[in-house]
Parts: structure tokens; sequence; C-alpha cells
């Protein structure tokens, strides 16, 4: 797939989650709630897990014609953006600017921030468990399960917990994995699995493969997101850049220098490669993966 | 069902519900979370939410041999338990004792309160979807949606945005009720729902009067809620009294006074037993039903 190609491929895929994630959030939900989890959620965001799943559905065989890839996809996003919400609040990280506007707290006040956090993440069930029928029930379910495992206290709310826990304080490597193997990994890797659900029948081999494949692109996400931590400008991330260092977070460029913790990233891209190798799949059918895997390790912000 | 009848039935449910609950939240996991979780869960509360789960499961036929009644009893309290905890947060009612004991952010910081009330509803969603085949996938979906409507922002998360805007104007008693429809009545519904639709083909008219049964006794509860809080003292509600009256919440009693608001809390107990003789279940069957209403209309906490 050429560049112009993914450019294409994520317009198209884009728009649709763009319009699903809209529609899933009514306007005139109770007393302002439905603006803040508006104002969370639209508007921004690189989209990158909701991509995955679209992507990972195609490689293994779904024409995105029916609902579930898209729900699912809807379903990961809604639970990225609750955990921003939170985490930004100013008894966690307590950040004034996200996606280059002032984050939810500062616009609508700490108990407004926490409710719509709340029910972003109620959202993300909902949107996996449609009344219309259109998504087989054993499909909603599998989905519910991969969602709720990889966000909870064994997921990313428990890699929170650990990071919340390590501030100030030095881990080795295998402690930092750890760590952002539940705080970050976890949705990534199921974003990778949900999209492999939602067509039924598809083979251990190529669920294993795709397995490794999220499992290595969600660490090297995170060794890039340190390293854009200290080499990127806050209007270029848009948030706050430099502030893992200013609030003595451990981070791969801490423990490991710069130029190690870029080398590797590139090898775990390289990993991640090779497990879509490893899948069987068609080169045509792994295109958008290959494309955005490419895209985490060369983005800028 | 006498009242020694209704103390052998809580107690065996009782048990059932507190196993359950501890072996679903681990000791060990991350960075004190797990034991965030387990003290805003374990040994408190009365258990209202999962007694009517498993009440309602009874009464349409479930011997509760399986665990899909036990696990959406379980989910529910979750919820519950998550919403007390965000609730009692500074940035929403600020109070500093529940259940009797220090609240979570009291007893365990701001940041991991968050992320335990968090992780709390996630676990509600994971209860729902064992991954051992417990519980059939089409269960497992239905329970999600039901759980997922009644908490967000259409639900729980919206009545409680209603109640933050709602402080120090007035409301009309149509607003009242809408409020406390969403806040909490959209559970105890739930409630009678989920464990309604733990039996596969309970017919539409068993499940109208059990809606019925449900919204009647959900509103029956506020209600009595608002009674107590300027009936009650501390000690025996557990948690702080007379703070709506302090925080210049609007309530029943405000709207219609103290005697009309216990008469009005009679005539919906009324309302609630005479759906469950609509539902045309044998009396044998609707006992424990009939008994937990009757605890909420008497309950002095």
């Amino acid at each position: 797939m050429s560049s112009f190609e993914l450019k294409t491929w994520m317009q198209t895929h884009l728009d649709r989650i763009e319009m699903t994630l809209s529609e899933g959030i009514q306007q005139d939900a109770p007393a302002e709630l439905g603006q803040a989890m508006r104002y969370a959620v639209l508007d921004g965001g690189k989209r990158l897990r909701p991509l995955l799943v679209l992507a990972t559905a195609e490689a293994v065989g779904d024409s995105l014609q029916g609902s579930a890839a898209l729900r699912a996809a809807c379903a990961i996003e809604l639970i990225h953006a609750y955990s921003l919400v939170h985490d930004d609040m100013p008894c966690m990280d307590n950040d004034v600017l996200r996606r280059g506007k002032p984050t939810v707290h500062v616009q609508f006040g700490e108990a407004q921030a926490l409710l719509a956090g709340d029910a972003l993440q109620t959202l993300a069930f909902e949107m996996l468990t449609p009344q219309d029928g259109t998504v087989p029930p054993s499909v909603q379910a599998v989905c519910v399960g991969l969602l709720a495992r990889a966000s909870g206290y064994l997921g990313m709310a428990g890699g929170q917990a650990i990071d919340l826990a390590s501030v100030g304080h030095s881990l080795t490597e295998d402690q930092l994995r750890q760590m952002h193997r539940l705080k970050t990994g976890a949705l990534l890797l199921c974003s990778v699995q949900m999209g492999a659900k939602c067509v039924p029948g598809v083979s251990e081999q190529v669920l294993g493969a795709l397995t490794r494949f999220g499992q290595a692109l969600g660490l090297a996400f995170q060794v890039i997101d340190d390293v854009l931590d200290v080499t990127a400008d806050s209007a270029t991330l848009g948030k706050t850049a430099g502030k893992d260092v200013a609030a003595d977070k451990p981070t791969y460029v801490a423990l490991m220098g710069l130029e190690a913790a870029k080398n590797y990233a590139d090898a775990l891209a390289a990993e991640a490669m090779q497990a879509l190798v490893e899948t069987g799949l068609s080169d045509s059918r792994l295109g958008a993966l290959r494309a955005l895997a490419a895209m985490v390790v060369q983005r800028n912000n």
C-alpha cells in the first residue's frame, strides 16, 4: 500500500468513525453532560486504536459492511477518551492542555469531567451491544469480554496505578515494560484482538501472530511516546511536552538514553512487521495494518 | 414468606454475593488498586440491587444453580459501588463517611479513588462476560446492554449530572422524578430486568409487570432516602445525615413536606406490590421480591 493509498484508506475510515462517535453521543444528554462528552471525544485524536480495529478486521476478511468492527472501533476510542479525561484531572496529572485545547475539567469543571469520563466508559459497552440485531450476540459478548479485561484493573487501570506509585522511584526495564504493557499496550493489543474477533472462524495461527503484532506495536508506541516527550515541543504534541521528565516519571529514555530508546523502538517495529508476515495473510490484506504500524513508529506527535 | 424465611433467604444469597465479589477482585492487583477496590466493595452495603436480581431470577424460575444471575447481581453492585466512590470525591459531594467508614479517597487518596471507581465500573462488565462457558453469550450480551444503558449518560450518570446542575435550584415534581428515575431508579429497574433476562423465554406480560414493579420500587426507594435524610442520624444511616438539606438539594421532603413524602412512599410501595400481582406468578415464587420491597419501604438506613 503506497502512502497515497493509506491516506485515502484512512480518510474513508476516519469519516465513518467520526460519524459513529458523533451519533453515539446525543447532544441533548442531561445538563451539559453530553456536551462535555462530545468535547472529550470529537474533533481531535489520531484514532489509532479504532483504525487498528478496522485494519485488523479487513486483514482477516471483514468487508466492513456490517457494524461489528465499526462499533468495536468506536468503543475502544471511548475507553481511550475516558482515560484521558480522568488522567488530566487535578488529582492525577493535573494537565490543562490536550489535543491543543483546554482539558475537560478546565472547560467544564471537575465534577462534570469526572462524570463525563465515567459516562464515556459506560458508552463504550453500550456501543458494543446494539439492540437492533446488527451484531451477533456472540460477537458482542466476546468484544465486551476483551475490552473490559484490557481496560480494567489487570489492564489499563492497573497500569495507571503502577504509574501513580512509580513517580520518583526508579524501575527496572522489566517493571517499566510491565507498567506500559498494562497502561498503553493492553488497549492497543485489544484493538487488534477485537478486530480479529469480528470475523468468526479466524485460525489460531493467525490470532497468535496478530497478538504478537499487537504486543510489539503497543510497546513500540510507548517507547516512542517517551522519546517524543523529550524531543518534541508542546505545540507539535498537542499536549504538554517534557511533563514526564518534570514529574520524575520513569521512562525508556531515562532508563536507556535517547539513542538506545530510538533503536529499541525500531527493533520493536521490525518485530511487529515480522509478526504480520507470520499471519500468512496476503500482502494486499495486510496493507493497512503495515501502513498504520509504520505511522506509529514515524509519528512526531 | 415470613420474616424468618426472608432472613434465611437473604443470608444464603448474601453469602454467595459476598464470595463472588471477593473472588472477583484480586488482592494482588497492581499498586494498592486492588485494596482500594476491595475496600470500596466488601464488608458493607445492603446489597439491595444484587438481592433484587436474584429474587427476580427466582421469581421467573431460575434455580440459581448457574452463574448468570449471580454474576448479574455482582455486576450491578460493582456499578453501584463505583458510583459511590466517585460521588464521595471532593469535586462531587465531598463526603468523608460512607457505611460508617472513611470514604475511599480519604483512605487511599483522590487519585487512587478515581482509578478504583473506574476499575470497578470496568469489572462490572468483566463480571458479566465470563470466559468459561458458564453463561450463554446471548445472556451476556443482553445483560451488558441493559446494565450499560442503565448506568450511562441516559441513566445513572445522566441523573447525577442533573443532580449537580440542580443544587440551589427549585425543581418541579416532574423534574425531580426525572432526576431520580435516572440517578437511582435506572439501576434498581435494571436489577429486576437483568434478573428476568437470566431465564430465556419469559413472557412479555411478566416482563411488563416486573418493569412496573421495578419503576415503582425505584421511586419509592428515593422518596424514602429523602425522608431518612431529615429523620435519621448519621450513625444509623452510616453516612452523613442532613447533607441534602445542607447542600440545598431538591428533595421530595422539600417539595411536598415530610408527611406527604411518607404517604407518597407508601403509595408507591402499594403500586409495586400490585405490579407483582399482575405478573401472574405464584405467591411462592414472589415471596422474596415481596419481602425485599417491604424491606425497602420500612428501612431506617
